[in-house]
């Protein structure tokens, strides 16, 4: 029997805005950031388990004190008993009737509990020996099921559906989990397509992505209509006319006006629209994907938590979900996700960049693949090559794919060098160390 | 000119678990508290601003570090280029990209704008001598609408839209500030309902807020359905056959689960059904009230922004509306919702009670009577007797109506004795004082 003795909290920044990197309509000059978090024990293993939240700068800091918040839940607790029940142990955070005030169930509190809840999947796998998709890829059905919290969630999907599903996919999962060590999971690559970048970089980074295996490519678009057309004819040039680009607004526009520009967009034949217009938007995004058709309306990365993703699916706004790994209540929230797009039989091609996001979020499109959906049909994860050197376990790419991770845990540690030299108290307070 | 010198923030508590005041289906135990904060200027007029985001206790201190993050954002600005602009001054903080990611446009970043914006308001009102619902039915129309983001609602409300509706509101405006200063404004009490009370003192608050003159009460349900059954049963006994009984469920239910149990409280004839599910479930809300008609559904003190209030009313989801003064981004973005409502011919309803909750929201009815709606037909402020003696200028009920205040500013200052007695970093650090 062991015990959490501390949950560390650090607030680490990097100052991405000065190369314009991860500029886009909304996000002109992001610093990536991390309020990340480090839960202990006093076993004689060693083993810590690892995670954060995902920002872009300012506001990381109150990031880290709803980390802090959640101190006086973790610490003196018995470690195996959480570990053994990851439903209770989620739900211990979610369901704090106080903390819940503070969205409920978005924001800032409910992406605290998220990092949490992956810092105990973290320390689980690490544990076992496995990295993190392997492990959930051998759990039973019945113990996924009971990972999720279905409430607010039964008009669309009961836990008797959700193990269905999961029953079906049994049959060939070690197979699948052959396939995905021998070849990978599939990427596309957003790195081309920032709006800070000159019309030369854009077509240079295009060829270099063909030349590194991408199937697709992302541009951000919706700043200034006229750039978003000679930036799109640019890419075709490059990319001839049947490669994937896809196509992300950042939230930028009005309904009326997504639909009238995607218009305008149209020729290129974008593989999808994503974010259009506000996360929140579920009638909007319904709208949208009726006027854009047959463009397909891809959304997620900005999406507070499963009920939202269950509306956007029961509205038919959304024909792309893209979950992402730090912005709602961690791995037991995204299970639901998962769970609700394989009942819809939307494909799911997760967010990621920023810091440390691919490396999260390689292991859930992984164990989908194992367990979930059972496919990668139409499935990718985002890639962007920014700030790996800073992780333990940083993702490999492979000819345009994600190298299924082998280490044990799930990826979001990062150097202890890194978090020392990038700390944002210790630069503030001393700016030439 | 004057200059913003201090954005000071406290974290106050009040105590109320002990005595099971605000108990109901999802809270059980509040601690009814304020995240607080105090703009100063260097003015020789000695003026500050006051405002809070209301909570319920743990998270206080996550909800006080994120208006502390605020603080780079307001201190050394030029104060009255700030009001006299106070729909630049909103965006300032909403849009800024990086604070953004937090949300966006919800939870704790977003509930820490809207206290700052509205300590702006505040202030505002104070240099002008006026209470703030005075101060804003003088407004024009055209300057109302400058205070609104319509982002993301243009599809239901264009700019014009509203100038039409406030235009049309315009005529008459000075002899409804006449009625509100003579009558004041509706109130309904859910003193009576909490979960926590035993059946003597239900009926006992149920006689006693007819006695008071209040025309609606309201009870607490969802948390066991036969307790509910008796406890309607007792307060239709004490009431009558044709008293308007409200009641609320506090989001504990999932859709079928909604409409079955309101269809087992049906025979009470139940004014409307409040929260009856999550406040993100758009669809889930519609679905009930077409399910529970001709009950009619009441949400909105958990509705994280405009863009869910816009879709409720889209989706035929919400039948009355409960604005809360310290849930979304301030005033302006109520602003905002009022708008809405009147666009859509549903009555607002506040929501009210916790600490403060009662003070701040009565200035918005009353200026939607004023100078938007125009109208008090089937509009009621929520009223409970907690707390009120802790303000410097606190609530006045005069025969179940607030009295219309006449102090200036937004009615949101605490005491300073309270400020300093309820200060909860000083509590944990000296129990003992």
């Amino acid at each position: 029997m062991s015990t959490i003795v501390a949950v560390d909290t650090r607030d680490v920044r990097f100052p991405t805005s000065l190369s314009l990197d991860g500029s886009d309509a909304m996000n002109p000059d992001p610093d990536y950031s991390a309020a990340y978090v480090t839960i202990r024990t006093d076993s004689a293993d060693g083993l810590a388990g690892h995670a954060f939240v995902f920002t872009i700068g300012r506001g990381n800091d109150v990031q880290v004190a709803a980390l802090d918040a959640l101190r006086e839940h973790l610490v003196g607790r018995e470690v195996e008993s959480l570990l053994g029940d990851m439903g209770a142990a989620s739900r211990l955070l979610v369901h704090d009737s106080q903390l819940r005030w503070l969205g409920p169930e978005k924001g800032v509190m409910h992406m605290a509990i998220g990092a949490a809840v992956n810092a105990l999947w973290d320390l689980r796998a690490k544990r076992a020996g496995e990295p993190l998709w392997l492990h959930l890829s051998r759990l039973s059905p019945e113990e996924l099921v009971s990972l999720v919290d279905f409430r607010y969630l039964t008009d669309a999907i009961t836990p008797e559906d959700a193990l269905a599903i999961l029953r079906a996919a049994e049959a060939g999962r070690e197979e699948r989990i052959e396939r995905l060590l021998a070849q990978g999971y599939p990427a596309y690559t957003t790195t081309p397509g920032w709006l800070g970048y000159s019309d030369e970089k854009l077509a240079r980074l295009c060829r270099e992505a063909v030349a590194a295996g991408f199937p697709q490519v992302k541009l951000k678009v919706g700043a200034d209509r006229a750039d978003d057309i000679r930036r799109f004819r640019i890419a075709r040039e490059v990319l001839g006319a049947d490669y994937p680009i896809a196509m992300d607004a950042n939230q930028r526009w009005g309904v009326q006006e997504a639909i009238d520009w995607v218009g305008a967009l149209a020729e290129f034949h974008p593989a999808w629209i994503e974010e259009p217009t506000s996360p929140d938007d579920i009638l909007g995004h319904a709208a949208i994907a009726r006027g854009v058709s047959p463009v397909r309306v891809a959304t997620g990365e900005h999406v507070q938590n499963r009920i939202v993703f269950k509306q956007l699916l029961q509205a038919g706004g959304m024909q792309v979900m893209q979950i992402d790994a730090t912005r709602v209540g961690g791995l037991n929230e995204n299970l639901a996700n998962l769970l609700l797009a394989a009942k819809f039989g939307v494909p799911v091609c997760p967010h990621a960049g920023g810091v440390g996001l691919c490396e999260a979020v390689q292991h859930l499109a992984m164990f989908d693949f194992v367990a979930v959906s059972g496919t990668m049909e139409g499935r990718m994860v985002e890639y962007v090559d920014h700030l790996h050197e800073h992780f333990v376990d940083p993702v490999v790419m492979r000819d345009g794919r994600y190298v299924a991770p082998s280490a044990p845990g799930g990826s979001m540690e990062m150097k202890a060098s890194s978090l020392d030299e990038y700390d944002w108290s210790r630069t503030r307070t001393d700016p030439s160390a």
